[in-house]
């Protein structure tokens, strides 16, 4: 279903975020895009949702990088999005170069010439406004502007950039040129932009013709220009030139200095939903302001949010604080201190603290496992298999598995066997065999998995077989640019 | 090694409070006269150590409750008191009743009349203004006092009751006569007390002579001795008599009303660690108010207490907070409220959450398990025996077990067979068959069982033989008076 009669969109979908904002909750490999933070679907997915009404999903393209690729990969499969394109950034390298990446390579995906580029998290509640606001949006683009959706203030907030709209370009409330750009100001400077009117919060929203924007960044970032037409030209491969180009916004390197910048105002119910605190506001809270999820119990406490998941959470007499529960870390913060969740997460990365890279449970696309005990020659998980599917043909190198069975009746291959195993019965995976468990049931399968072995990290493990994107030649495909489209 | 020439003592230790101002790290089953809160030994055992260089180990009693039999029965196996009188009542009826227990059951035990008793959960640094203490009330108890030991208070604390001192009853400090025995004072009152001077906490410690205290029950609390002396006469059950006699504390029972109250002054760098807050007083702070235990990364928070375990917490920007992280629940409650965590913890029992009765990890005289998964029909475990140490000899009527070894080499029993079984094998314990693990070696074994069967409770145990207290008719013995001596 197209929405009226607006220009056509190429759409570019920047979910490249590591999200150490909502730690414990996201993680460097469970980045803020793929967490379900607003109902069953996750912003990822709801970004897309959003968009499928305007933009068939064959001109629909998520740049993320080569680190995330399976956790992407694996939130657009769960809504069997397999036509999607997956452009991965060999490394993070901020808007500018992702927003390049795809005027680069956009000419082999699609027939349209404008892009317009969404933050991959970010809530939007008002869908009409937002259809409204790219009609307008693409009919400048296609007249040579930069385009920016400009969100009206509600409060003084010095988390965002500042628009300050100039010269109209059209009827009342159609866009604005576009007479300032201003980086998170102080607060006094907040407050006056927000009483004096025609200031708008900067939503990293664009769109712009493939050409203006092409032109824009070899005025204002003429490096990251030249290793880009390099690429584009198959001169240079994209890890050679993501290794050059410099790390830089698009807000900073482009919209701050060029003067064809526009402003199209929207009223779209806006969150960048950019920390716990963000998130908060989100929320629907009780008579004392606060918000609880999951398993909580709480006396006397006020404006607070207490989020929890499967273990007990009991909080008495809080005032302001954001509680963060998850299977293996806990976050306990001040609401005006949400910033600085970031700093905490650095430290915990630099202290090289698993808590910053993994969950306990692991997503994948026939279930999940959970580690739930190790020790320096072990590991034991917890792994459901949803019904219907089934895990790679796999070996491993160095470690054998013990798999008990405790719900479901999974086949197993190991070597040349081919069996159903019923609840309560084990079997004994040995080393360097190649082995499969799959569920072919009706009800998910669940197991636990004893491995012990001198080595005992995900990589040792060699694939024959897969039913998803996670055969070797597959991932290399994805590392080609040239072709970088799927790599599923 | 006795001290000095005092008279001789018969300790009575209470040690059934169910400690739930500790939540999380008390659980009704893991009260906190076990935890170790102040270094390597429990309460309990610290409780016992500090007495033993002037009571003797035979001249000691622990009077406790049934649920939490296997609990104190391990903490004394622990440091090899074996020696040591448990008294189980069968349910909690407040220190009236544990101590009118003990004064009806001591003829059996001893030859001295002078009963001192001693919560099992207190804290106290000086030693030997304690020993001195203890000499001069028994002196005093010999005259015929109800002895209590009054601490000087430093803050007008309204969680404690005071106690006025009256006449002098000797040398300076010796003790005074008890003029008033005030319950938890207003603040202001609270506050008067301390400026005023002559007032005391009173510190839950008491000495009396066995006939003092017995006269006192029948003079204050005639059904509560009369349902005891029927017990003593052997004419009524334990049971029978805790069904029928009051709940009351002996400060309200006896200690409020009665005229021979003495008070011995004593400056023992003494807390009852009743609270949370309580805790964090004894505790070493850095330069910015906080304690932090555990794996814990904190952005400037000031004034808090951050008790984590194995998991990580991350705090930022918090003040007077208190923090409390265990495996499976936590606590976060502003350090205003402390004494609110009883009510917090009622709550949960009355929700009939596990959370309140039990420890994820559980210890055994053999070593410790710990529940790792758990579904409708199967639960894992990691199971840890240490060195030279075996379960009993068991079978389950409902559940099977499979045994991966991970660490060690442990000696398993199934049935008739008895065999070695080397880490990464694995055995298959079938229903209603009798098998033992025992741990022959001297370093841990541990093993992952997984249980599947309908009913897979704790009870589901036959026990044949075992190395400790618990086969049944031990059980039964210790629930028997008349002869309520050691049930070990």
């Amino acid at each position: 279903m197209e929405t009226g009669n607006g220009l056509p969109l190429y759409g570019v979908i920047l979910a490249g975020g590591s999200g150490t904002r909502f730690w414990p909750l996201s993680r460097s490999q469970y980045p803020k895009q793929v967490l379900k933070l607003l109902g069953s679907e996750s912003l990822l997915q709801a970004t897309i949702e959003r968009l499928l009404p305007r933009i068939p999903l064959t001109r629909l393209a998520v740049v993320s990088n080569a680190a995330q690729a399976d956790v992407i990969n694996l939130d657009l499969f769960r809504k069997g999005w397999t036509d999607i394109k997956v452009w991965l950034e060999p490394q993070g390298r901020n808007t500018a170069a992702a927003v390049g990446l795809a005027a680069i390579v956009l000419p082999l995906e699609t027939d349209t010439d404008i892009m317009a580029v969404f933050p991959a998290d970010h809530y939007i509640g008002n869908q009409t406004e937002f259809f409204r606001a790219l009609d307008q949006g693409a009919e400048l683009a296609q007249a040579g502007y930069l385009v920016t959706f400009g969100i009206k203030p509600t409060r003084p907030d010095t988390g965002y950039g500042y628009l300050k709209a100039g010269k109209a370009l059209g009827a009342n409330g159609y866009g604005y040129q576009c007479a300032a750009f201003i980086e998170k100001p102080e607060l006094s400077r907040a407050q006056a932009f927000l009483s004096d009117g025609g200031y708008y919060w900067n939503s990293g929203m664009f769109l712009f013709r493939r050409d203006v924007i092409l032109d824009a960044l070899a005025r204002y970032l003429p490096d990251l220009h030249q290793e880009l037409r390099l690429l584009g030209e198959r001169d240079q491969s994209l890890e050679e030139t993501y290794r050059k180009i410099p790390s830089i916004s698009l807000d900073q390197g482009i919209m701050e200095k060029a003067a064809n910048v526009a402003v199209v105002p929207a009223d779209l119910e806006w969150s960048d939903v950019g920390t716990w605190e963000a998130f908060y506001r989100l929320l629907k809270k009780d008579s004392r302001g606060n918000t609880k999820v999951g398993r909580v119990e709480d006396l006397d406490s006020r404006n607070c949010l207490i989020f929890a998941q499967n273990r007990l959470v009991g909080t008495i007499g809080l005032e302001d604080v954001i509680v963060v529960d998850t299977a293996d870390a806990s976050l306990v913060c001040h609401r005006d201190r949400v910033q600085d969740v970031k700093g905490l997460v650095e430290r915990l990365t630099n202290l090289n603290l698993e808590e910053s890279v993994q969950h306990p449970t692991v997503e994948h696309p026939w279930g999940h496992y959970q580690i739930i005990a190790q020790g320096p020659c072990y590991k034991v998980k917890e792994i459901v298999v949803a019904p219907g599917k089934r895990l790679s043909l796999q070996l491993h190198r160095y470690r054998t598995e013990h798999w008990v069975v405790v719900e479901g009746t999974p086949m197993v291959t190991i070597g040349n066997e081919n069996l159903a195993v019923p609840v309560n019965e084990s079997v004994f995976v040995p080393l360097k065999t190649f082995h499969r468990l799959e569920n072919p049931g009706q009800e998910p399968v669940k197991i636990i998995e004893v491995q012990t072995g001198t080595y005992l990290e995900e990589d040792d493990i060699v694939r024959l077989d897969d039913d998803f994107w996670r055969l070797p030649e597959n991932a290399d495909q994805s590392q080609t640019v040239g072709s970088p489209g799927s790599h599923r």
